[in-house]
């Protein structure tokens, strides 16, 4: 099965980004299915309803969430109306929306689910302790699983590929918005990246205004965080799974910015 | 002017990996000085007189250093009586040590600086102020000047280069342990990554032994954390500057691994 | 039903003072079960199977714990052979050890649950839910359930307080080493104190040595951290709960220190 | 000198309060000075300019603040116009305002500092290092200094108490807003008191609506925090120190609510 998973895309500009460079990428990778990380979507905070069926529009097949799930309120409006959209899996249980998504795309299915790490983050259930049991679960159904890792430690992140090598087809971590070069195939098959990397300016902080983010850091006086304009960069992955074993064949880094530039 | 950066080395297999490949990375990019981050040099944790020594016998000019700073001993029998050991600057101004070494290789002269973020990290002095500061004082003596900033955070890593552009020659990001993909030369000149990545053992957790990091995270009970063994890597960079203006001209990723082996 | 409770008794100079106070409560009190929370007995951090037996003998009928439960390995020796002590609920289900402990005592049952907050702590299980669900199968053998919420933030404590009135004897507060005069009984019936406070040194910062405590916020530098000597403190609290309903009648503060000395 | 202080005001039922018992405790006490602690006194978060001529008004002679400090625009626009407001000391030094104020209060000179802790809270400027040095500089002016000490751990307050101990008049803990029972005046003549609790709403958390707060503990989603109605307390320090050496002679838990009634 042939994967596209682009990383979290950042307000207008990563939408931007996203509507000029994903045909694109479809026509060269020809991917099963597209997922989309979407928790900075609006305005660089959450998800509307709009920007939601913006995404889809533009090629999404699925998307994955993060921490900033319920940044915008209507998410509350429409999450348990649609099926193809995952939100963090170890959230509390009492939550709205689903933690995956199981879908037949190209004749194929796949599971794609969407957790999130604790380590410097809010304090959810155990994400190894609700993955173990998932997963296997999930394999009764498709040996193809995608997990969306959205975390900030690199100990936490890499512990958790290390833990399902072998059980899913790839663990793609996503939210420090940096892409890192460690993409990989583990030992027991499982594909592996510390982080996807962001899809938004390509001159901004995490995808935001520079300047706010230099200022708070050297006065802690409140500010207001807004996506910033100019120069944009896409982030994201494509992974070959092999058909009967789910696990990862092939999976290579997509960065597309002024200083690597798209080639068919 | 040529400068090669290894990030984190940790423990044995980290030593290891630089005794074999520092002479190959010296005679394929002829670095007028090596500079490399020894935060983890022993046996994970903090650096001994003996280590530093091997360090430099292995090639090393200088030597950086992060949160593991203090974790052994001896440190502070030998700190100050070494001029080429620089340790997070913003630490403490009671602490022993330096923040920053001036030293002079291959006839031209180099200022590096270690200095140490605080997002997920402990309470210390600001590291853009002081930086700005120290900067501008630097400056009167050399253009040259190289930092190994140590932080947890993305945002904190990308602010410091953004804020430091056209100020320094090069902000190489240390501590995640994992290699980013973003290096990138900034608009006014300054080479930016946001983390160098590690060299030791290749299928570990940061370095350490993968079971115990695991279990750690999934039952929370306390246990001794080993560097591990096997395949090893190595992360690093390599940056060019000019010689008039002390701006990076270029910087590049150096990544040996059995996924990328070493080529001349 | 008369419940004692003695707060976090901090190693030699902590079991000192229940030594000499424990018997002269008993008398001015005459409780039914006396409760002590152990989890710093040992030399500051956590409990060996000697200080167990020390503590039994010197008149606890229950222990709990905290965030030091496993800070001595020989507790995973005998934790589970031992039917009065109990550890945070919600650590990891795979954890030795239970979370609660049901006795009769003076032919009086009652349920001691022992939890833990995750505001500025460790990330375990949400201790709302575990507590909502186990309060409501507990009530079933027995009204009189007694907790010691083991956090830091005050917020999460009175949070819990507020969740539960109504439903338990006491919610009572451990883990800061101060204790707050905030004593009450909320309007449901259920006891209330953000913190017990701690049994051991008087001059000390939490029972440890206090110039170590403050270098350490000073220059950041490794230290040991020991118990410290001199004048002791003992607090607790003094709890009545009526028989039929298992809701407090009333709350005691007890504070025995060289500015409140103890009397009859 | 008698030194009357009011822990962090919270919204309208706040200044209620305050407006209620602050001139029974002047009648009672009959203070030099009395300083109130204003970080949540405009609707639970900052200051604004119409409530700062309210709480003087009502009787404050110096304001102290804390981590919501900015939470209100305004506070921009007239901080610097003011002379007996203190915002944390140890803010950047970047910041507007001033992080103490001296005045002179019935004939008798005193410094009012108020400095801000780092642990589990925003990292700032060292609170030991600021203090240390600015101490030494107001001695030289006066004797009685009074420092609001707002910060969360036990053990970072106790800390600066015992680290200032004999060098100034009282060390006064806010920002948990839960009054502890500690209150003692320590060996070398320094009063001393973990936190002084909060004035405002008695049936809430923190002062904010209890609901809204139990709920976001239990799913983590976002809510709007509003301080609740109903019943109110006040907690309060009197603190007398000796004209010549500026040392506590007595410190004073002030506790209002109608579980402790108002005597006279
Ligand atoms: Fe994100
Ligand atoms: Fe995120
Ligand atoms: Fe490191
Ligand atoms: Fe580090
Ligand atoms: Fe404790
Ligand atoms: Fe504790
Ligand atoms: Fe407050
Ligand atoms: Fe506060």
């Amino acid at each position: 099965m042939k994967i596209l998973f682009i990383g979290d895309v950042v307000g207008s500009p990563g939408r931007g980004a996203l509507k000029e460079y994903l045909p694109k990428l479809k026509s060269k990778y020809r991917p099963d299915v597209t997922i989309v990380n979407a928790e900075n979507s609006a305005s660089g905070k959450g998800l509307t309803k709009k920007i939601y069926h913006e995404l889809i529009t533009t090629g999404a097949d699925l998307l994955t969430m993060g921490n900033h799930m319920w940044d915008k309120k209507e998410i509350f409006d429409f999450i348990d109306d649609v099926d193809n959209l995952a939100r963090p899996v170890n959230f509390p249980k009492n939550n709205p929306g689903k933690g995956y998504v199981i879908k037949t795309c190209n004749g194929k299915k796949i599971a794609v689910i969407n957790a999130q790490g604790r380590t410097f983050m809010q304090a959810i259930d155990c994400p190894f302790e609700t993955l173990d049991d998932l997963v296997d679960e999930l394999r009764k159904e498709t040996k193809h699983i995608f997990i969306d890792f959205h975390a900030e430690a690199t100990s936490e992140k890499l512990a958790m590929s290390w833990f399902l090598d072998g059980r899913v087809t790839a663990v793609a971590g996503t939210h420090t918005h940096v892409p890192t070069a460690d993409e990989r195939i583990l030992p027991q098959g499982t594909a592996h990246i510390t982080d996807t990397g962001m899809t938004g300016p390509y001159d901004g902080i995490l995808g935001m205004e520079k300047d706010t983010i230099i200022n708070r850091f050297r006065n802690g006086l409140p500010a207001r965080f807004e996506v910033t304009t100019g120069r944009t960069q896409l982030n994201g992955l494509f992974i070959e799974s092999d058909q009967q074993t789910g696990l990862a064949r092939s999976i290579k880094r997509i960065q597309i910015n002024d200083d690597h530039p798209f080639f068919d």
